[in-house]
């Protein structure tokens, strides 16, 4: 059965990887699965076709063999848990990995998302110049403490994870901001996420995807 | 092997079953699971010992059998794949299940934090009575689209569930806000969760635990 995944149709990042489809496709190509990809216009993410696939509106979704998954966590770890490479083999090495995938998305993503939104929904408000430091700051306390825990290990808990991937995904969000710099191991951290050939394939895939003619 | 999650000393909600060793007290009670209880000081959250155990210094950490956990949705997956009466057994339904229990977290639960913030954080600066109706907007949109979902079934996807679970714990957080009125259907779920008779137990064990002398 094919893997089919959705994506926006046109990413509004124009390909820079930040929409949740490249996390799916970098699971994907970790674990060497193929997968089609299916855009979907902005005005059809509120019909009844998409929200019947997932019902807050957005993408990705996953479609396979008769089952429909949305959150690009529960796709990744589905993923992780049917095909080797992305979560280790003992059991308790592997429940640590995934408490890194809850990690990355409810305790260092929310400060991302809030972010994002102070700049992108808020950025015009009169409160936005005084806003913003504070909740960077509420991003850089968290940074503060994954960055104490990575030490200078390569991955959080041994070998990459599935628990790797999601943490750098929800890094590279903020990879332009300027507050990665001053967690020099952080920084690395994405930079060696980034150079795996997985996430190479995945990036420049979603990239010829958003730019095709 | 004794299961032992911890919580705060003295929670500052003072037992209103709203910190997160709730959601786990909850799903320990659903599979019939006895566990001990170790209360953190503030202070202590800070402290080695415990950033051992959680790197971000927050509870609910898990520990059992040389196994430690943090992040209230990875304990709380964790012990629906271990023990019967949280999850489907048909691998899709199960999917699916805790595809909610990532829609919770990284869905729902992102505006909630954010109007928390609003009001917790921010509650003394001079754009808090501007800013909380948009935070309150983003929280109603989410809310809207579960509502369109939930329909008039009991619970989101078949029988109750660890995803359930979650979708409920991270509601009861607008439990008194006024949000949850102007979607019946929600508020009876919400309902529904709590008179669940693990979720009763549950919430008097944190009561008691919270105001005991």
């Amino acid at each position: 059965m094919t893997i089919v995944i959705t994506a926006f149709e046109r990413s509004p990042d124009g390909g820079r990887g930040l929409a949740r489809d490249t996390r799916v496709r970098w699971a994907l190509e970790e674990v060497g699965q193929p997968y089609e990809v299916r855009g979907v216009q902005f005005a059809a993410l509120k019909e009844p076709a998409h929200l019947a696939l997932n019902p807050f509106g957005s993408i990705p979704t996953f479609e396979e063999d008769g089952l429909a998954l949305f959150e690009s966590g529960s796709i990744v770890l589905h993923i992780a848990q049917r095909h080797p490479g992305l979560l280790p083999d003992d059991p308790h090495a592997r429940a640590r990995a995934i408490t890194w995938m809850f990690a990355a998305l409810n305790t260092v993503e929310p400060p991302i998302l809030e972010r994002a939104n102070a700049r992108l929904l808020e950025g015009d408000k009169p409160w936005s110049h005084d806003r913003i430091p504070i909740v960077e700051d509420r991003v850089r306390d968290q940074l503060r403490k994954l960055s104490a825990r990575l030490g200078e290990t390569d991955w959080l808990d041994g070998a990459f994870s599935a628990g790797d991937l999601m943490m750098v995904s929800v890094l590279l969000r903020i990879k332009t901001s300027g507050l990665l710099e001053a967690f020099p191991n952080l920084a690395a951290y994405v930079a060696r996420g980034e150079a795996r050939p997985a996430y190479q394939r995945a990036f420049a895939d979603q990239l010829a995807f958003n730019t095709r003619p």
